[in-house]
């Protein structure tokens, strides 16, 4: 790892560490009991915290605050009074971590970062309880930030949108099993519903709650999105290059499961046979030696490069996006956070 | 019927009517077309639309307008501009169509108002995506009534918190499955949580949007709060004593299946064996004659005259606390709607 994506990496995890002990303090477990701990579950196990430190590198790039020396629970806006945006970001968070409740029950997960999904660690009913909770509370959240009533209504507003197009971009992923005809174009507009909307939201919703005008508020969800495609891309990437020990699951899994991604889709479009590029049916059972020969396939058809072309792409979009924030170490960083987004090897 | 039900039943028909029309212009099915039409399937199969209207009508009382020449889509506030208050309308059945998708799956039942529940109907993996769509919409429906952002703020952190109790009220109904001792006064606080909170919010949150004062809210707050809690006595009432053709289930089907009421907890709490009140595990092996048995020893118990005049007390409080209405026909409908709430025969 590189001496910028160090800086990256401590930048992420000193956020990560304030944001872990804000959910604490907002969502305690309180009664009922097991619902409050089913609904923390999750939460716990850990996780990068990477779209709610986005959204705190927004607010400083924004007011140009020192981190060291800000307070995220009264942090100055463009227009002297101060907002708690932990709270917005604890809320981008609790949204996150609802849809990983639900997505794990309607996906059969059994594991989500090492520990039993919840509604094995519970049951179903707790499980669905529990992301139900996270919404509201989600919600709440984001109103209590203390910003001017206006700029809460749009913050909310964006929140409620971004819900409604995350279930319709799971909805899509689903009926996108059962065809196989789908295009790299609508693949890309599903993994934007279903992921890159969140992390729009985390980087436009402190441009909001902050009052930065529309052009800064818009420029800093299209940041987003293109960074949030573009890590979704990644993900599929890693899936086919990174070695199982490093990944920590068997790599290539994608391709036993006949998951379409963005190269398998574009692998089809131009003639190969996706269905038999992998025959062994279960992650235990295949060779790395079949992974390798598909791979190879892959690359033959441009497909690998088309994936990493396409991320590329959606990261200099994005970089070039939020020219409008002012120059600071905070800008730099999330101007780093999109490289390292696909820099990573895991 | 007496004339007085009629002109409940016939006004709250009345605008059923315009809310069902609404539904159908604020949520139509769109793409991804499953999704959609999973999330309108319970809606679409009918409901009384009682809390709408009971929103609707708490506006005509609060701005004293006369419905017939009133869209509800350009409503008067009490200080001249007019908001959707449909909208809204809109939003809180559409918060409790999330709930009964959700509450379905948990509790595992095949039937709602005579249709398949939406996973029935559908799958488990859309009938939890549909309620998730549901739940974001009305968020956004809420925030679409074009009220000034101080009164949205406040309608939206009342709807938030709404849904976290109903959470909280679920989880608390199932863990008392497993409990023997629950009181009476606990299963009304789980009641409250549950079902009348959303009572509450239908009627408390038009008055928040059209400008009413903190006076006026809290008491029609009270008012939901009152009448919600006796509508699910009621529930439990019924359940006893309506015979099973008008039911439209088997009578005493809560005592076959073991659910707690206000009646059996009184009861236990009065030294009836519970239990053994109905031996037959079964709603289609169960006799007449041993509900009929039951019923004679709840009534002997005074658990049946218990939960009566609980009901009973709360529509009194109820109808007291929105005396700070003007005096209107919107009025009178509502003071009228509580008492049918448990007159009611099914």
């Amino acid at each position: 790892m590189d001496m910028r994506n160090m800086a990256v990496t401590d930048a992420i995890a000193a956020r990560r560490d304030l944001v872990n002990a804000a959910i604490g303090e907002d969502l305690p477990v309180t009664s009922p009991e097991r619902l409050y701990k089913a609904s923390r579950h999750l939460l716990d196990a850990g996780g990068k915290r990477l779209r709610p430190a986005m959204l705190l590198l927004v607010g400083e790039a924004l007011v140009d605050v020192n981190p060291e020396q800000t307070d995220y629970r009264e942090f100055p806006t463009l227009n002297g009074v101060t907002i708690d945006l932990m709270a917005a970001a604890v809320s981008i968070e609790v949204i996150q971590s609802f849809t990983l409740i639900h997505d794990d029950i309607m996906d059969d997960d059994d594991l989500r970062r090492g520990a039993p999904a919840v509604h094995r660690a519970y049951d179903l009913e707790t499980a669905i309880l529990a992301g139900d909770t996270l919404y509201s509370k989600a919600f709440e959240f984001m109103l209590e930030t203390g910003a001017p009533a206006d700029r809460s209504v749009r913050a909310l507003s964006m929140l409620a949108t971004t819900c409604t197009k995350i279930c319709e971009g799971q909805a899509l992923d689903v009926a996108f099993e059962t065809r196989t005809d789908v295009l790299p174009e609508e693949y890309l507009e599903m993994a934007e519903q279903k992921t890159a909307v969140l992390y729009a939201a985390a980087t436009a919703i402190p441009a909001i709650l902050l009052g930065a005008d529309d052009e800064t508020v818009e420029a800093l969800y299209g940041y987003g999105l293109d960074v949030g495609r573009a890590f979704q891309i990644q993900d599929d990437l890693l899936d086919l290059t990174v070695p199982s020990e490093k990944l920590g699951k068997q790599r290539g899994s994608d391709l036993v499961e006949n998951k379409q991604t963005i190269i398998t889709l574009h692998a089809r479009q131009h003639g190969v046979d996706v269905d038999s590029l992998v025959t062994t049916d279960s992650v235990e059972g295949v060779s790395e030696a079949e992974i390798d020969a598909a791979v190879e396939t892959l690359e033959a058809s441009g497909s690998i490069d088309y994936a990493r072309e396409t991320a590329e792409r959606l990261v200099a979009d994005g970089k070039a996006r939020i020219d409008v924030l002012p120059d600071n170490e905070a800008h730099d960083l999330l101007l780093d956070i999109a490289d390292y987004l696909i820099d990573r090897g895991y």
